[in-house]
């Protein structure tokens, strides 16, 4: 199982992903789901990916070669040579449909369902940042002030605590506790998410990766949100006063 | 959708359940889900009910027409005749199965599935409280210490705060606020699980219904309750440091 979360508010982008990508019992791997393209000082964009690991692979390959491709030949179609977010992620979601059309038929003949979800987000120069999600269909739709975060895979666990508190108006760096809490709730809840944990913070306008960490299991910031979080979380519960009816 | 949730702890057993049946944009309806059945001294059973409506009260009618056939015949099988909660629950599955047989075939010819989750819990005379999950195919599990408690419907967004605080050592009166935390957090991320909640505390030993309190949105409990949670979460957040690599 896979989390992946992008958080949009207007001093930038957080976006995190857990790296576990396949939780047999003997058959735990670590896997990044999260690429970073940039051109500095153009623009900066982040893919994030959950499903089919075949899947997000192959997508990742062919969008990989496009670019590969338009080093040599400007008229290549790629990734990084689109007007917006918008028709990048449209290029994003026809790369996915060029994989279904390679690859559903047999996935389904097996009952393995053509499972690809993708979170694109960043901003290209002049523009301001967005986030896509991105489904195995090949249409998307995009995060907005009143609906700031997008989730893929595992996203359930983790929303209250963004339904909470997260707005478009939370600070970059707020937004970083935020993402890591609700990672914390879907690494707690689900033991298929795991970590290491990757982080990219990207700050509006400043066109270039930003702060991209990987974050262990005993990293000493995780252990001590984690630590603050769960204490706090049980402190919080045991200040509310009990129901009369519930009394001794 | 529905979320239903019954907590498990050394001084008794917590149930809630939300009352809404039918979130389409002109059908709110408000359907109790939790039905109390108690011969005090002797036995106390709750059953809380999640999926279809039309198969959860059919299921419901067959156990009150074996009760009320149970009356004029000792020898009818009921849900209050028998010797412990185990065969108890097992008597709902068969419930279940019944109904199957009469419904599953032209419901699947529709596309629509036979679901239909349950818990059944309480505690009869002489023995100790317990809590089962009763699954569409009329098989069942029982909670423990080790894992004290049991979701049906809308389980995942009220699982994190369970798992971060819950225990079997957590009190009674802890216990409905966990619940109710728990509760609180679906009605917020999922609008389709909705207020009135119903709550029914049960002390061990007492073998009678004990607390059952129908609770409204605007309760003074519940909405201090709520502040509370929601004022405190947010608080708990700012409190936690920034990382350092995600600083100004």
């Amino acid at each position: 199982m896979t989390y992946c979360l992008s958080l949009l508010c207007r001093e930038g982008i957080v976006f995190l992903s857990d790296t576990r990508t396949s939780a047999g019992a003997e058959n735990l791997k670590v896997h990044s789901k999260m690429r970073i393209y940039d051109r500095p000082g153009d623009r900066l964009l982040c893919l994030l990916s959950a499903g089919n690991l075949s899947v997000t692979q192959t997508v990742c390959s062919f969008v990989e070669e496009d670019l590969a491709a338009g080093e040599g030949d400007a008229g290549q179609e790629n990734l990084l040579n689109q007007q917006s977010l918008f028709t990048s992620a449209r290029y994003v979601g026809n790369v996915i449909r060029r994989v279904a059309a390679l690859d559903r038929t047999a996935l389904l003949a097996d009952g393995i369902g053509f499972d690809c979800n993708m979170i694109l987000g960043g901003q290209i120069a002049g523009k301001r940042p967005q986030i896509f999600h991105i489904y195995p269909q090949g249409n998307s739709i995009h995060a907005s002030p009143s609906a700031p975060f997008l989730q893929i895979g595992e996203t359930k666990y983790g929303k209250p605590i963004l339904d909470r508190g997260f707005t478009y108006e939370t600070g970059l760096a707020e937004g970083v506790k935020y993402g890591l809490i609700s990672m914390d709730a879907t690494l707690k809840s689900n033991v298929s998410v795991g970590t290491p944990v990757e982080v990219l913070c990207y700050r509006t306008d400043t066109l270039t990766a930003g702060k991209h960490v990987w974050i262990e299991d005993r990293d000493p910031y995780l252990s001590d949100l984690r630590d603050r979080w769960h204490k706090g979380v049980i402190s919080l519960v045991q200040e509310i006063p009990v129901p009369r009816w519930a009394g001794q």
